[in-house]
């Protein structure tokens, strides 16, 4: 007998990627930014005094939400802050969805969509994207209360057209919500901010873990109507974010300077290890995020995945279908690509010259 | 037509204490410590590295972990990390309630419980506390999933023992959960976490916002069964407490020294101040929290709420039953207890002397 419902006893929790730590290892397995956050942010957090811990925090983050709304050009009510994006994704399932109110999504994607479906007992419909990760037409189809996008698109990398989506958010007007879910957007050439404005429907979603340079602060944020932002404000706890966070993420987002310096700094480095992962033999689809998804042509991904492991240089496999081919890779520094091609090399090497 | 769902749609959201700043009001209202965290505190978090900002954190917290399954004598499994007990009582309700899944709790208390009833779209149970806030034997017989049990209670300050705990810990076994929010449990003579290892279906919910004054850090913990914690795990998001927050609330737990100081200075403080407010003609039940629920004999409380508030003195009013003829006050430093007492005297004495 157990206590839990049936749907949480049944499921399986999300399994995050490995955190391994050490300094010799090399870590590319969960697409953290590899240059650090604005000497901005260490001041912020040096100036928070004892007395601001002692009280609760402001329960709408408002310093943040005045530059997020600068930053983004909307009102600040458009914007709710959250304890890293997953928690507006577990915010936006538990306020829209529910037994009888799918939760759909386009898929391969972020695997923790499926977990949310299973934690609020929802249907999670899954629409497979087509080859060239093209927005699947069956998506306008599932009935679903929630729509999350991820886009760019983890791990494919891949990116939806904005006026696409718009066509989507339109189908649902009424009906549906939709969620873009834009993690990886900063390191994208386009994003989906505007759509929030013109639609009732949709919730653009962002975080200050990749881009920003902060997945250990733990601070997102979305973007929607204000009257979305309303409903969802009444779901989430309202002191979800600390008093250091929001000083933190607050000083990241307003050194926009330093921060656009670091995304080129990642593109370009996205661009020289795409290439030489070419030279490899490997096949790469153009990334707008902030890793890659290489096909392992002549060489089985898993076993690759193993023997980079074992040189404690880490990367992402998934026993998955479209995925059980390919390692995700996140975009390092110029020596921890350079580390990882060089593993490659070897590991390429040992199969002799047929395997190039 | 709305998109959200229809329980999210009617229900009102939790409304939070009101946190007004500057340099000359007393804010006695939300149970804040009137003393900073502990000196280390403040050191730990500017030990933390801009690398540890840029990387996840540890997704179980195992530093803290460790510190506060010393300091509560169980093994670090049967600890699970929070962002914020609010967060807690979340995860717990989403984990065992929903429809034809009640919540139960006894009233007058925390007012959380009944909105999270209502966003997990569950039956809310309340059975009132007897006059004494002894447990009412009704509880017992609510067919809930989860009860929760607020001890010591607020806004009453009242404690029921942990051998009546244990009993309706025992009478639930194989049925339902106990949950003993012990949010204010530092300020008490006693506690109940040895009984989340002598029963499987106890948890016990601590804050590091009351005890250790980081309300604005939002950090809390449970203590439950190995098989417990793990279900919890699984409804909790992988990164809800930041590499910040952690390595702070670490330093707190470690420093009991001053822990224990801080606690004593409060609880002499809280006989003080209820000693002055009888003075006064105000009835003060005894508290094992960091606040005192006053009744006021001679005056109207609404009107006396109004009048501090006037003074930029705040406390909480609730217009509740069984409340609103009380005001429930914080203990503060000595001179904010003391401008609170001032305040009062003035208030009282405009009425003339037939009213003290």
């Amino acid at each position: 007998m157990s206590y839990f419902r049936p749907n949480i006893e049944k499921m399986n929790g999300y399994v995050p990627g490995l955190q391994p730590t050490g300094d010799k290892i090399t870590k590319l397995n969960t697409n953290e930014n590899p240059y650090p956050p604005s000497p901005k942010v260490m001041e912020a957090i040096g100036g928070v005094s004892p007395d601001r811990l002692r009280r609760y925090p402001s329960s709408t983050c408002d310093a943040f939400r005045e530059e997020a709304a600068k930053v983004n050009r909307v009102p600040p009510e458009s914007i709710l802050c959250c304890n890293g994006g997953d928690e507006m994704l577990t915010i936006a399932v538990r306020s829209f969805c529910g037994e009888g109110r799918p939760l759909a999504y386009p898929t391969p994607t972020y695997s923790l969509y499926p977990v949310l479906a299973a934690s609020q007992n929802c249907p999670g419909i899954e629409v497979e994207f087509d080859e060239s990760y093209n927005l699947p037409g069956e998506l306008l189809h599932t009935g679903a209360k929630l729509t999350i996008l991820c886009n760019p698109n983890a791990p494919s990398g891949s990116f939806v057209e904005p006026s696409v989506v718009q066509r989507l958010a339109g189908e649902f007007k009424g009906k549906s919500v939709l969620l873009v879910d834009e993690a990886y957007v900063d390191f994208a050439s386009k994003n989906c901010a505007h759509l929030a404005q013109a639609n009732d429907n949709v919730i653009i979603l962002r975080s200050m873990s990749k881009g920003y340079s902060l997945a250990g602060l733990r601070f997102g944020y979305a973007i929607a109507s204000k009257e979305l932002i309303r409903g969802l404000e009444k779901v989430k706890d309202s002191y979800n974010v600390d008093a250091l966070s929001i000083a933190a993420a607050t000083a990241a987002i307003k050194d926009q300077e330093y921060f656009l310096g670091n995304i080129e700094k990642v593109k370009s480095e996205r661009a020289r290890l795409t290439n030489a992962l070419c030279d490899l033999g490997f096949k790469v689809p153009e990334s707008q995020a902030n890793f890659i998804l290489a096909q392992c042509i002549d060489r089985n991904a898993a076993q690759a995945y193993k023997e980079l492991t074992r040189r404690e240089i880490y990367v992402r496999y998934f026993d998955l279908p479209r995925l059980e081919d390919k390692l995700r890779i996140t975009v390092g520094t110029k020596d921890e690509n350079d580390a990882l091609l060089k593993a490659l090399k070897e590991i390429l090497h040992a199969d002799g010259d047929t395997a190039r």
